[in-house]
């Protein structure tokens, strides 16, 4: 997505054709910093200090991760040495862990001569593909609005957020907010609630700041104001990130979803 | 109800009989500071900022303003215009227009000798009143928690709350914190769960900060925290304060207060 016009990734290589660089989100929405990754260290490091979060990207991160690794030494030991590091980085992270065991079922048939070149072609082939999902997220979210839009004759319609699952947690469009900056470059009218998402203010300082960069129309509101504004009509629709979704439709998500899962259904 | 062992109310008379002593509410949780009121804008100022909030403590405070005010001068004019002026200090606290209506009932129908004495005489039975108001809450709030307590043979007991209904919102005891506090000094063992309450933070500075002085078992949890605690079995019962309460037992209360009450029914 565009920041004040310019298309950006979350992660991309530097001009030097091997370094990674990254926004840094710890110091949003400050400041838009980006931040040279030269190590399979740094990568680890920038996990583990949420530099980058959110599944889909810290996913992709590990990934870049093991391709610096192999450039400094593409032996077995460090192959080893470099997966069990990243995995360590975050408990939880679903992608992390998949992304990982992608690089290792690749790079482990392979001799060492041909692992770097493989890793870095892999990684972005990880990238790519999480762009396209996601992507596919938006045009399908996209139907949903454009319905909406249509049943309030064109007039401004209303989405509530929770977290940040935006193109910040991923490698691009982001996932809840795909369908949101799909329908809002198709030209549709909106406007995004961002809940805070407290205790670690994910909405506030990424997804208020994304919206923001992009342009489109957004407030910021307390997590106690969801509830309030469907009551009063003023939410259409509430699109959340789904860290695990189960067959039956149960989701796990960050703190709060479940509160504004409810009162969703109650209006 | 006790800080450090020692009781307070949240309003009281100060050793000189005439100047009134409140604790500045919004110093805390930072720092306890006891302020002095010697005039009705000293009282008007004190509601308008929120050094006293909490409608039963407004209307007490509004009470004292209008004592004040007669102390200094007892004629109409000057009846007319303290009550007017502490009328303003906020749009929407039930018991200001409550007690300034009582106070011009009582002093109107006075020649003004008589005034000061009378204000002061009321000002003392508005805040007597609602001690034994609240006092009652809590015995009816007793019940409930005694008999959770009983179903979980003694085992201590979580309640949740949102805001501050305690008794820093009251002159004593508190509405949704009396029932709390009974149970405590009765030696029920129970723990308390205090909502953040953003934007304000009433729980994190007043809620947690009145536990604590009295010595009650608590945690500090953000907005969002409640449901899953709910789906996990951890909250008893919750208890809220209400603004105003329809004859259908409709609650109007602090943004947030419905997500817990659909999180309450949904467990």
């Amino acid at each position: 997505m565009k920041i004040d016009g310019q298309p950006f990734r979350s992660i991309w290589l530097a001009e030097d054709g091997w370094s990674v660089e990254i926004i840094d989100q710890t110091l949003l929405p400050h400041e838009f910093r980006i931040r040279l990754l030269q190590s399979c260290d740094d990568a680890a490091e920038a996990i583990s200090v949420m530099r980058v979060r959110g599944a889909p990207l810290i996913g992709a991160t590990a990934a870049y991760g093991v391709a610096l690794a192999m450039r400094a030494d593409a032996s077995d030991g460090a192959l080893e040495q470099a997966l069990a590091g990243l995995l360590e980085t975050r408990p939880t992270a679903v992608n992390l862990r998949w992304a990982l065991s992608l690089m290792k079922a690749e790079l482990g048939g392979l001799v060492p001569g041909q692992r770097c070149a493989a890793a870095y072609r892999l990684a972005a082939e990880i990238c790519d593909e999480d762009v396209q999902t996601n992507s596919r997220i938006g045009e399908h979210g996209l139907q949903l609005l454009r319905e909406r839009s249509q049943a309030r004759q064109g007039e401004q319609i209303h989405i509530l957020t929770h977290c940040n699952a935006g193109w910040l947690a991923t490698v691009d469009w982001g996932t809840a907010l795909a369908p949101i900056y799909r329908a809002h470059d198709e030209g549709i009218a909106l406007h995004v609630w961002v809940d805070e998402t407290r205790p670690r203010n994910q909405g506030a300082a990424l997804t208020a700041w994304e919206l923001a960069a992009h342009g489109i129309p957004h407030d910021l509101i307390v997590d106690n104001a969801g509830g309030h504004l469907m009551q009063k009509g003023l939410v259409d629709i509430c699109i959340t990130g789904t860290d695990r979704t189960a067959r039956n439709g149960d989701v796990c998500n960050k703190i709060g979803t479940y509160l504004k899962a409810l009162a969703a259904a109650d209006n």
